[in-house]
């Protein structure tokens, strides 16, 4: 067993209004720019981020209920076929950890705007890995 | 903070003999093909992996040391640019995640023989999710 901890958060700029909703959907209808707020004590991680035109962003899925089974119907949909999570990109994972490829829009000080983070307000983020532009 | 166990270990064949030697190079000589050796505890998550072609796999990066400047050169060469952690896959990060997409080459049960994961003997994995064949 070992620890983490955020190194940032996901915030909603203020005209974007967060989904309401959490239901088996192809895509929940996240808005296509968010920030992620790094905590100011990592400032120094960010250097030459503002170069890279993607990153690849893990964030712990904050909202998943921790008990759950490691199989199911995607969408909840029984006609869809049993997995298993490892299979999936389901949410309900032992470790639940959500990894996603954005674009890097804007870099203002310790803020990061980002094209395709599908995340709720408040997900905390674990990691940013520039992964093109160097 | 929050907690991360291992859903599994990689382990390499018998025939592979282990990098002995972590240094500033441009790759390591990891073997093209490993194993990972998944808890059985977690046999049901693995349902349906055999379907996919490459998997995305999370692993805890467990022999790099904790306390570390979160800036750094690259391959620890001072006439490449100063980059923060966040800019690059150093492995010197607040949570030492390493991610890595690899080709499914075999499941055998719980033991899944992978193409490309640049990881050192009894890494601890955190995750694994399927990202293409469904």
């Amino acid at each position: 067993m070992w620890q983490v901890k955020p190194i940032g958060y996901v915030r909603y700029r203020k005209e974007v209004v967060a989904p309401k909703e959490v239901g088996p959907r192809d895509r929940y209808p996240f808005p296509e720019l968010v920030e992620i707020h790094v905590d100011p004590a990592y400032r120094e991680a960010l250097l030459g981020v503002e170069h890279c035109s993607h990153l690849l962003v893990l964030y712990w899925l904050h909202l998943i209920p921790r008990e759950h089974a490691w199989q199911g119907h995607r969408y909840g949909d029984p006609t869809q076929p049993l997995l298993g999570s490892f299979a999936t990109r389901s949410p309900y994972r032992p470790n639940p950890i959500g990894v996603t490829e954005v674009r890097l829009i804007l870099r203002k000080d310790n803020i990061l705007t980002v094209a395709g983070l599908d995340a709720f307000p408040d997900t905390p983020v674990l990691d940013i890995k520039g992964i093109s532009g160097q």
